[in-house]
């Protein structure tokens, strides 16, 4: 992993000094790679990211909902949680999200560390306790030597149990989507109707939000800005956490890197299709009715955003034993 | 993963043949390496076994009851399924499977292929129908490719697709524990206690059953044959098979391979710990009652067949497209 890091920050560097001046015209630039990581932590995160022991049924995972096998997320409307619960939200992708502003739709948790610990006592979601889930691995005793490995401790807390888990989240990031590629100087990388789309997605004004590296994550907007958006969820945005008025329906705005593979869409997930997607923000984020022939061409050029996906092995987690408390899926 | 096979294969050959005498006077053998396998076949399946569009809900998987990252099992008592209904059985592992006289605990299905195709469509589990499961997969082109280069044809069928899966699982053998690096010569693979754990569990009978290279998986025994077994679990048996009253409460012997992965133990997952689930045999099944020193020894003994765990790249599903039956995990 750590070679094949370096090799891609060498490409991705050497590319960048010779078209340096293309990318700066563009409101949108390549993905980062990944850098400055620390692989222990990554490696332990990675367990604890795919173990379903830090739930209260011992049967979801933070990959249940943000399944790294299809794009970070669950592709479900709202999420499934604990007693087969009906989710409020959406599931965000965890791809690329070490770009977002803050975390969660409303922003309440700052960065990927602090979201980690939420799901895992939402009574809606994994429903367990962080005392519980610390009681749990800390009788592993797998986990109690890595932990002494990666921490110089083998007192395990939630500060580092989120720690590890943010820091294998911060790898999780998509380079040489084929739009990298064509913004890094290959021309032939993506076609004229996906070139049509990228001028219109910039023309229209979508890059007002979907800008930078992840073309979103980065600043909180209405949704519905010019006509209101009619919908049944219940969430209110930033207006939760700030407690302003004026921020009623704001959400973060959304990467569209891999955006083909984290359907449905918007906050309630009720945008089944990118065309309908598109067909929706014209309306009401920019007053526009897009053609028919314009929808496509902004699709067919946000597709040219899926990157390579995280490769990895599966990770194999350390047994319970005797002592572990039992998850109670039923009760 | 080809190459790897090929090492071990000639690994386990050269040394089966120095200590072939060794080996032939235990009822128990080395785990045999895969072999001809249709590696295309493999990695199509290892698709379909990560992927929850199989189920009603869009959220289960064949991963999600019989998880790789914890020995192939989901460690809970009975699974969880569609709607959060809890199952009647505990799930048995798939590793070491394809050694199974037959598939489920009541030896219902013949082969892996035959196993495949019965939770996709079990109400209780994944809910979904096979026409359901094969028209989503119909829908996804990256599916109809990889289906037109496996099998020649891009007419997908529950067929092609339990084969496929069949084929992934019958990968998933886990070689190399220290127990088989002992019966190919190695003496100091295992310790003193474990030695007589494992000649205790000889002398006592326990290889009646749990005997050959997975360590069970060959017959069906009555739960409680010399004392009746008492559960709340309404499970039959192979009786639910064969429609014989003499059937009763016979299920197939489960592997002891990785057992301690696979907690809890026995067809109703009541016994939490291995301590407990030795106990229980040793009375019900030999009328013995292990001292706590027999007991602690032929525990140590268990543990020494944990394999290496099937290790592979976690695989990127193909994204659902606009017409791709949606996933109902709600109604």
């Amino acid at each position: 992993m750590k070679i094949k890091t370096y090799m891609i920050s060498l490409f991705v560097t050497a590319a960048i000094s010779t078209s340096a001046s293309v990318i700066a015209k563009e409101p949108v630039q390549p993905i980062s790679p990944v850098k400055d990581i620390n692989l222990a932590q990554v490696e332990l995160g990675k367990k604890l990211f795919f173990d379903p022991r830090l739930s209260k049924s011992g049967f979801i995972s933070c990959n249940s909902c943000h399944n790294l096998s299809m794009g970070g997320t669950d592709n479900i409307k709202t999420s499934i949680g604990h007693n087969w619960q009906q989710g409020p939200i959406n599931s965000p992708t965890v791809l690329n999200s070490s770009h977002n502003i803050a975390q969660f739709w409303d922003g309440r948790a700052a960065d990927l560390k602090e979201q980690a610990g939420g799901p895992i006592e939402n009574p809606g979601e994994m429903a367990s306790t962080h005392t519980l889930a610390i009681d749990i691995l800390q009788s592993i005793p797998g986990y109690v030597t890595e932990f002494q490995q990666v921490f110089g401790s083998n007192k395990i807390d939630i500060d580092k149990v989120t720690q590890a888990i943010a820091e294998f989240e911060k790898t999780l990031v998509t380079p040489n989507s084929r739009f990298d590629k064509w913004l890094l100087g290959d021309k032939n990388a993506i076609n004229k109707t996906e070139l049509a789309g990228y001028n219109l997605f910039k023309q229209a004004g979508c890059t007002a939000c979907h800008y930078g590296e992840a073309l979103g994550g980065t600043s909180f907007q209405k949704m519905g800005l010019i006509k209101p958006y009619k919908t049944t969820n219940k969430a209110v945005g930033l207006a939760g956490v700030t407690g302003k008025d004026a921020d009623r329906f704001k959400f973060k705005v959304p990467t569209l890197r891999n955006v083909e593979m984290t359907y449905p869409y918007f906050h309630d997930g009720e945008a089944a299709t990118l065309t309908e997607a598109v067909d929706i923000m014209g309306k009401l984020q920019l007053g526009k009715q897009f053609t028919k022939s314009e929808n496509t061409q902004i699709v067919a050029f946000l597709k040219t955003l899926t990157g390579e996906q995280p490769s990895f092995t599966l990770p194999i987690l350390p047994p319970s034993v005797d002592k572990t408390p039992k998850p109670t899926p039923f009760n």
